[in-house]
Parts: C-alpha cells; sequence; structure tokens
C-alpha cells in the first residue's frame, strides 16, 4: 500500500493506492496554515486517520505530486500557485512526519508516471502525457523513463514558445501556455467575443461554458476552440520532433471536452506534424478516473 | 579497431578509429554510381583496401552515419540529398559485404554519440548536440541514452516551429531549419541586401563571405547573425524544455564562427530561456577535429 497526495493550489488530496486502485480518499485546504510546517504536521494528520481507517494498515511509501515540484531535491521551488513563496522541502518533511520514504514529484511528471503504469499510456515506452489545464504541464517518458533532466525540471512544454505574443504568467511572451490553458481559452474568448473576462459566458468559471456555447454554434466560442487546437496541433507536432513517442495522452480539464476538442486537433495535428512522425504517434486522451488520476500517479513514483 | 563511414551528399568519409582517434583516412564520392548497390560495393572496396593498408588488422564493427537513417531499421529513408531518393538498407548491405555486424544511424544523432564519448559533451547524462550545417540536426541525450524515439527518428529540432513563415524544405513553413542553416543564413542576408542569392559575396559559398563581411561591419551582414542567433536562441530554449539538458554542444559549419556567432547566442539564449532553467545549461562548441568528427560519432554508433 502507497499514499499518494496531490498537492492543488486550493485542495490538497489524499489516497492510499492498492494494485493500481485508490481504495480510501482524503483531503485538506491547502491554504489557512500559518505556513509550511503546519501544513505538514496538517497532512501527515489527514494521512494517519486515513491509515487509521483502514484498520492501521502499514503504507510503505509516499509519493507526492505538485506544483513546481523537483524531484531530484525533494523541493517544491517557489510555486506561483501555493502560498508558500520559498523553496518547501516537502519530500523531507513528510518522510520525517510519516517515516517512510517520500518521493515528490513534479504534477505532470506524476501524471505522466500515472497513465503509464495504469492508464493510457501503458506499454509505451516513449510516451509524451501532457495536463490541460489551469496551465499546461507534460512529462516525458523516453526509453522507458521519465526524463527528469540534469536539473530534475525537464518537461516544460507549456512554456514552448508559439508564433503568438500574449504574455505568460512566466513572463516570457508567447508561450503555450498562455493560449492553451483554462485562464488562455478564456482570454481568446473574450477577445474574441469582445467581453470583459468576468462577463457574459464567463461569469461561470473554467472552460465548460465556452465549451457549451460552441456546441450551441456561438462563433466565438466555435473560434476559440479553432484556435486553442491549432496551437495545442503546434505545441504537440514540436515536442514529436523532440523525443518522438508513439502516443500522445492529453489529461485534465480541457481534454475533457471530449470530440469538441479531439476531432479537430487529431486533423490538425497530423497537419503540421513533420512527415516522418505522421501515422507513427497518436494522440488519445487519459482514460484514468478523473479524481483518483493524481493520486495514482502520486503513488506511482514511489515505484520509480 | 571500429569502421566508421559519414555518408554525405557529394562525398562519403571511411575512418579506422582505435582509442578514440581515426587512425586512417579515406573517401569516396557519394554521386556517380550505377545505383546503391554499386555505392555499397565501392563503399566496401575503399573499406577493404584501407584496413590491408593497415596490415590487413581486422575491424569488429562498422558504424555508419548518414541523412535520414533510421537506426532501429537500418534504413536510409527516402534522403532527399542523396542520390537514391527510395530506402536503402545501407546497414545490411555492407554488413553483407565486410562481414562485421555493422550499425546505421542519423548524422546527427553520429553527432551526439561522438561529442559525448570523445568530445565536448563527455560526462552530460542529459545533453544536447545540435548540428549546424547544410541542414539543422539534433541528437538528445537523455538519462545516458540516445533518445530514438519510437520509430527511431526522434531529435529533429531542424523542424521546430518558429515564429516565422519561410517555407522549409520539408513543406511546411517557419521551420528552424529554414533560417538557421548555411541556406537560411545566405537566404536571410540576400533579403536583407537586396541581392540575389549567387550574387555580390553571395558569388562564394557557404556562410563564411557573410560572416567575414560581418566582421568588417556590413550592416546586411551583422543584421542576419542577429536574427540567427534569436531564432536560434528560441530554438534551443524550446529544447531545453523538453528535456532539460545540462549542457548543449553546437557543431557544423555555422557553430565554426567563434564568438560572432557565440558571444550573442550564450546572451540571447539566457534572455529567452524559461527562468527555470537559467544558469542550469550551458552552449558550448564542438571540440573534435573538424575532419574527424563524423567519423568519431559514426564509429560510437556501434558502441551503444
Amino acid at each position: 500500500m502507497i499514499l499518494g497526495i496531490d498537492i492543488g493550489g486550493t485542495t490538497s488530496k489524499l489516497g492510499l493506492v492498492e494494485d493500481g486502485k485508490v481504495i480510501a480518499h482524503a483531503r485538506i485546504s491547502t491554504s489557512g496554515h500559518t505556513d509550511d510546517h503546519a501544513f505538514a504536521d496538517a497532512l501527515a494528520d489527514a494521512a494517519i486517520a486515513l491509515r487509521q481507517a483502514q484498520g492501521d494498515k502499514a503504507f510503505k511509501a509516499v509519493g507526492i505530486g505538485a506544483p513546481n515540484a523537483n524531484q531530484l531535491t525533494g523541493i517544491i521551488e517557489m510555486a506561483p500557485n501555493l502560498p508558500w513563496k520559498h523553496d518547501v522541502p516537502l519530500a523531507r518533511m513528510m518522510a520525517d512526519r510519516l517515516n517512510v520514504p517520500a518521493v515528490l514529484g513534479n504534477d505532470a511528471n506524476a501524471a505522466a508516471l500515472g497513465e503509464w503504469r495504469y492508464g493510457a499510456g501503458q506499454g509505451f515506452d516513449d510516451l509524451l502525457v501532457v495536463t490541460l489545464g489551469t496551465g499546461v504541464g507534460s512529462g516525458f517518458i523516453v526509453n522507458g523513463r521519465l526524463v527528469l533532466g540534469s536539473a530534475g525540471n525537464a518537461g516544460e512544454l507549456g512554456h514552448d514558445p508559439i508564433p503568438r505574443g500574449r504574455l505568460c504568467t512566466c513572463g516570457r511572451q508567447g508561450c503555450l501556455e498562455a493560449y492553451v490553458s483554462i485562464r488562455g481559452m478564456r482570454k481568446t474568448y473574450a477577445e474574441l467575443a469582445g467581453v470583459g473576462e468576468k462577463d457574459g459566458i464567463l461569469s461561470q468559471e473554467g472552460v465548460l461554458p465556452i465549451a457549451e456555447a460552441a456546441r450551441a454554434g456561438d462563433t466565438a466560442a466555435l473560434r476559440t476552440f479553432h484556435d486553442t487546437v491549432d496551437l495545442l496541433a503546434i505545441g504537440l507536432a514540436n515536442a514529436v520532433c523532440a523525443t518522438g513517442p508513439r502516443r500522445i495522452v492529453l489529461f485534465g480539464g480541457i481534454a475533457r471536452n471530449g470530440e469538441l476538442l479531439m476531432a479537430p486537433l487529431r486533423d490538425r495535428f497530423q497537419e503540421v506534424l513533420l512527415n516522418i512522425y505522421r501515422g507513427r504517434v497518436d494522440l488519445t486522451v487519459s482514460a484514468l478516473p478523473d479524481d483518483d488520476a493524481a493520486l495514482l500517479g502520486a503513488a506511482a513514483l514511489t515505484t520509480l
């Protein structure tokens, strides 16, 4: 039994993983703690309560997925979307509190491992998993191993430059993530519809209102999907040139828009792909249950 | 002793490699043969003559670097710059003729292995080698292994999309190679100077005339280097996001322009690099002897 932890901007989830399934869940708020030590205490308390509810069966390791986590150091490095703006050595903090080995990994790498071990990436030794949510993350599997890079921070597909100039949260212009994220798609819709970023259908959160409007034939919403597909196709084609994956798995909120996204994306991707890769790489959507994917991925970090 | 062979558009070179050094050289013309079988015969004859000149000492393997070569299949796949437009299974053709194992690999991958084994990439398990010549090629080393990709054709950095629209030889628009190759730089100079593509200083071949003009203060030549540096920096920054190399080694004709290229490139590269990689990846130029680098790389293919 492994404990998987998924650190999110708002909520942090815990799950006991056995045989590739999450058999018990818990969650705590990520914010509202005095400091990072108090947060780690709360996380450990929740883990112990979860274990006790399972008859105090021991877990042999903790896997933690978090934004801006560096697997080589076990540190969450100044994550802009978490309450602590400094470095947090969460792997060691949890290992100390729970007395088991802890592995901390980037949430997108955790997703990639989860898909590779338990999901749509099973059996693919050259795989790319792209997470499309608040931000755009990615995890590359190459030659049957996760790519960490020399500094532990490889796989930042969201910051690939694309031929547009919108300012990205990283401070540069024209990153993929500035367009192909929930925030990016909402901004594109606002521009195309000529509305404020919280007006009209955008008064609802996420990309669901844009998807609903597109399905109802709204021109700005349809063009938002069209533009997003176009840029995502370029970003994916770009990544294929680097590591030549056999399969790309899309994961996260934006990927859950079904054929509204995937049908045009498959076509456009094959069009912009360098000829030597055509027909040699397929695109698919995560098949893992939404709520458990991040926890399974976090647990998979411990079995590297 | 290993036989290294470097198949070029005009000339094919052979070298006997021992202890990381080329101890004997030969060359034949790549074109002018009846067909690919006649070419393989000529290559085998040259190899045997080379071996005999060394007291008939046996070589234990043949490594062949060639454009458009697929290492997984041992086939040169319809190379646009070679005389044969069909698939040529050169690994098997040479193994049959020389009675030793033969490994065929992409010339850029061979360069990467050569740098990794014998050159500026020694000791780096996460490495990117970029060849800047007639075309732009690349070889990625990740987790201490060459990245072949699932179909054997990973590492096509030259066809990364960049924010410009020039037509590339691959049929798409805006590939890095359309700008950052010898052909691309000559085209940029012709556009900036308002001259024909073989007029003025471009009546001389290669990029040397542009480099000389730039050193003499010619505005169009200086801007050609400036633009090339800008786009190459973006392409390299892009690749870093994928695999997170610790070092990038530049190789080939364009890389031999010294600080005219490297000084502004180092600055611009650090500027466009995603913040988390800054100071964590360095840029250097191949340190292998020009004439032997491709042969050493080809020989290194056999020791994978």
